[in-house]
């Protein structure tokens, strides 16, 4: 138990069934004196609530600040976010209330708790997700904040589906601007949280890193990236001076830098960002809700059919990718907190 | 920093350089009374050791245990394990002290320390791997205890090499006897841990779950596995108690139990095992150590081409696939044990 | 930051300032089946708000349970507590808001995050306690299912007192039923979490163990605790079955088990509960806000005077016991869910 | 379980029974380029060794550093601390392997695990607090870097105590030169995490802070330290560049810069330090070996008496107050990293 915290340093614990008075996230490690309002946080939200379209559930996923914001400045204590369930009909799901549904949690959670919510999926529906995007979404304020921006594309194939089926489909998320040296070897390597941060979202059954599995197929000499320098000539002699400098820029776009010809690395060597875009697949299974008529068990040990009616997506691929970036933001910004005391320099620099 | 410690209560800090006086491993949280010896380590070591073979570093990888076990017992004590780094040779390393091999963490190492420990790729190497599969040996003799057993298939197309040159490759993880209710929502999912533990492991650029990255072009009627009943004419009435019995038996292969008739979802359903087989799929990419001549840029700022020698392997899959299997079983132990305060019932059991 | 959850395997997250919309707590790793209800939350929360009496805010501190819980039953995800704040007089606080109130967090606030919540203490108020007091109800609840019972004395010699200053106090915790074996050496220990559980509320001075202090003078033939035996004569032969029936009933009073003739050890020994009531001291110092006039600087770099009107309580000792009633519970009962995995025997027990 | 390591940025994870190969630790999250070899180490075990003097144990505690160190320079790796167990007699302790020894671990030791490595007291033997020590000497290793000093001074009655007999005592620490603005609320305050970090030492009954106990029979008026200003004439206008030079001198003895009259808080208000001297008192119970005979139990069922021979410390104090300096430093250094990142400008400083 206790899974639902996210991150070390800038944390997010979320809370909430899909059908019960509301849902929401409590956002710790927030730095102070960040200009922080709703306004900040609605625009990601409605993203999420738009995207995909076709779940019929009008719930206006209107987040409020309860803490942690005093005149429009982030105080460095918790910040509560709330959002009400206001459209819940939970009679649709009265009927399904002892049947496993499959490709859902509903077995699963049985298993586990002996005890579930069987209300619009509880804690398991993809509603969760609104309160880790309005999380996130302050995550992406600091990142923005600090020069790195996330961005996502998704693809579907909507040819694959009939009507009544669903679809699964991929997100690429990109990370431009990051800094070099980001990330924690050995297990808290930036694309071993990376891999955590995206495959806790519901649905995704794949993670991927730059060339990701392809990389399965290519040799060193395809693989590797070759280092390349900007502004080569007008460098300083061979001396420490110079190694400083190169340093000193690591994954900034300054006179003297270095970077990759390729991109195979998506963004990561040895679990640390090497300055380059983060570059991050992941792949969404069609949801399991469907309409038609699917084989299962119910609860009391006999086979059934059911038929799914309520609410849902047909796709939750765009809506995925909002959680995607979310995800992504809250990943990096927990690291680039950690970073700070990675070197004796820098503490030293802070207390001097 | 402070990235060196795995689980959270059952945990593996892993220490050393590849050239230093030794590696080893703190493995905390491992329950009184299992038997245990260096022979239940050494043969999982022997086993990286012998993988792939093209390496012609002759490491023993001889693991002693220095605490934590007592008279063929474990006590409940950090168990600290020391493998010695017999067999160094640095001066192969001393050229490229200055050098960002393209693929290798050193550019990132230097960029988030300022300094790095060029000998063998220091904590970087992929011997780092030997400390954290001597940790995993001791979990995997709990999952064989508890009737869980991983096993692991690689998949390499050497015809795809060229002598000199190196090759990337995938590995399939099997794990039978999961119970189910394994796995945190929403943030400590079993496979958000999984893929957190694999993709851990250096060189892995890919993590996939049951169907992986063919969900992405699935439907949701070809995606979902359909849930079955073993024995469905021997069950009781309607009633609780068989609903109780059924969830007693949750991922065992009892007289009355739930399985599926497929296994797109590879054994977790909403972040839960759900009793049947875990499949995890692993992509390495190729090691960057190749014989070719490559360009790039050293510390001092200037382009450069570089030619490695060394001891290299041409190929570090089977050597990943060991240490995919120990972070498997890391991961699961560590749920494993968290998962035993699920149930109010299951706590009052335990105190009364 | 991210230092407003505590506890490892039940945490609580609080948040929220003392004049904002709301304070509130987020319980994570409430297992699942545990009836619940805001009726078991708010006999805690009143015990608070009527203990001291002389602050004369109104606050009802009516506490919502907005997730977590299912017809009645723990569903074993986040329960989050919401409590708001209804009668908040902000204007009394203006006249404070560049000042440093002696014995108050303002400067520190200030000087730790550049930015404060003048507004009532803000993030430092003592009405914190509220939030973390509702989610040490539902600890205090799990403990007594497990026939543990936490209560608390407070000594306050309110003949130091003169009008308008205020003063401070001691409370004793105990807890009876404990069963032996609780607690993680070395850093984890029991009376360690609990030192650390205690001292986090605001006021609080000293935490002492059993005989606490005057251990310093005492000598080890005082100070040791004799072991008794209860039902001697009833004994089986010395054989291990008679050493497992002794460690099967540690801290139970079954028909043979070991106890001791003293407690100065305060039922903790090496870190581990060893069966016998569990002593806890607390010492508050006085609530710094006092009428008299007292001299301090302001943020402004200027020495003044001030004289705090508002509303305050001129002792906040019995306030603080039910804080200390609650820590203590919540220190418990993560404790007792991390002991269910220290033996192998058990773990094959959960899980054959 | 997984008690066994402290901290969260700069973890510390003991290892090793007393009279097992050898004991250590691991030290994580040490930033890279600190100059360290074991002569910065070796000093405070050497402290710790000839404090008290009364024990027979010849263990001359030699550390050595196994990892994390490349040529004189911390590389930000884990840093494994070593020290061989080389004057081990465990035959004194054979006739005492079934019997619980008064006001030591046995017992609980037995009630938790239900084995125990009785040679020596195996890992509840005050042994246990060398490992932890030469983790500290890391830590105090930083303070000083930072200008932050921490020193102890013991005070022990020898008066008390007769031949064969224990005697307790205290401990008070000092921290000079630390920052103001250190400490987590709500939860991870300084003083809390002091209390934890002291009292996890062996034998620690009481943890005190600045008036500590007294504070219980003090009024505000007394208890309230009075802020004061260093030059205050030289101040500019009131205006916010004030404030801010004010703010971050926070802690400093820079030009004008806020300090108190008194200092009952012992440098913590709010669970933040307030730039004055952190002041600590930890009591010590005495050691409960004494050469006198005892009542007891055995594991048997048996009541017996026992007498305790081998060699042991009639006094543990001034060992235990280089410990206390250990922990102190331990949960300083922690803290210090953790507030790097508390505003949102240092932030981008850093990042920019």
């Amino acid at each position: 138990m206790a899974g639902n915290t996210f991150g070390k340093n800038f944390t997010v614990t979320t809370w909430g069934e899909s059908h019960g008075a509301a849902i929401g996230a409590v956002v710790d490690g927030v730095p102070a004196g960040l200009s922080l309002s709703e306004e900040d946080i609605q625009p990601m939200l409605d993203k999420r609530h738009e995207a995909d379209g076709q779940n019929n559930r009008q719930e206006k996923d209107q987040v409020r600040i309860l803490s942690g914001v005093f005149e429009g400045k982030t105080l460095g204590t918790p910040i509560s976010l709330l959002i009400e369930n206001t459209d819940v009909k939970s009679g649709d799901y009265e009927a399904l209330k002892d049947v496993y549904r499959p490709g859902h949690a509903d077995y699963t959670y049985d298993a586990k708790y002996g005890i579930r919510d069987w209300r619009g999926g509880g804690r398991s529906s993809g509603r969760e997700t609104a309160a880790r995007i309005a999380a996130g979404a302050i995550a992406v304020k600091i990142c923005k904040e600090l020069g790195i921006s996330i961005s996502s594309e998704s693809f579907i194939d909507f040819d694959n589906q009939a009507e009544g089926n669903s679809i699964g489909g991929s997100v690429e998320i990109h990370v431009s601007g990051m800094p070099a040296g980001i990330g924690e070897p050995v297990f808290e390597k930036l694309d071993a949280n990376l891999a955590k941060a995206i495959m806790s979202i519901g649905a995704v059954k794949a993670v991927e890193i730059g060339c990701g599995c392809k990389a399965g197929t290519m040799t060193g000499s395809e693989c590797n990236d070759e280092f390349i320098l900007s502004n080569a000539d007008a460098l300083p002699e061979e001396d420490e001076l110079c190694k400083e400098e190169i340093l000193k820029n690591a994954g900034k776009t300054g006179s003297h830098y270095i970077t990759k010809k390729t991109n195979n690395a998506g963004g990561i060597l040895g679990g640390i960002s090497d300055g380059d875009e983060i570059l991050i697949k992941a792949t969404f299974k069609p949801t399991p809700s469907i309409s038609f008529e699917q084989k299962t068990v119910n609860a009391f040990g006999k086979e059934q059919t059911l038929k799914i009616n309520g609410r849902h997506d047909s796709c939750i691929v765009k809506k995925g990718a909002v959680a995607a970036e979310a995800m992504t933001a809250l990943a990096i910004v927990d690291l680039l907190f950690e970073n700070m005391h990675s070197k004796m320099s820098a503490v030293s620099d802070f207390y001097k």
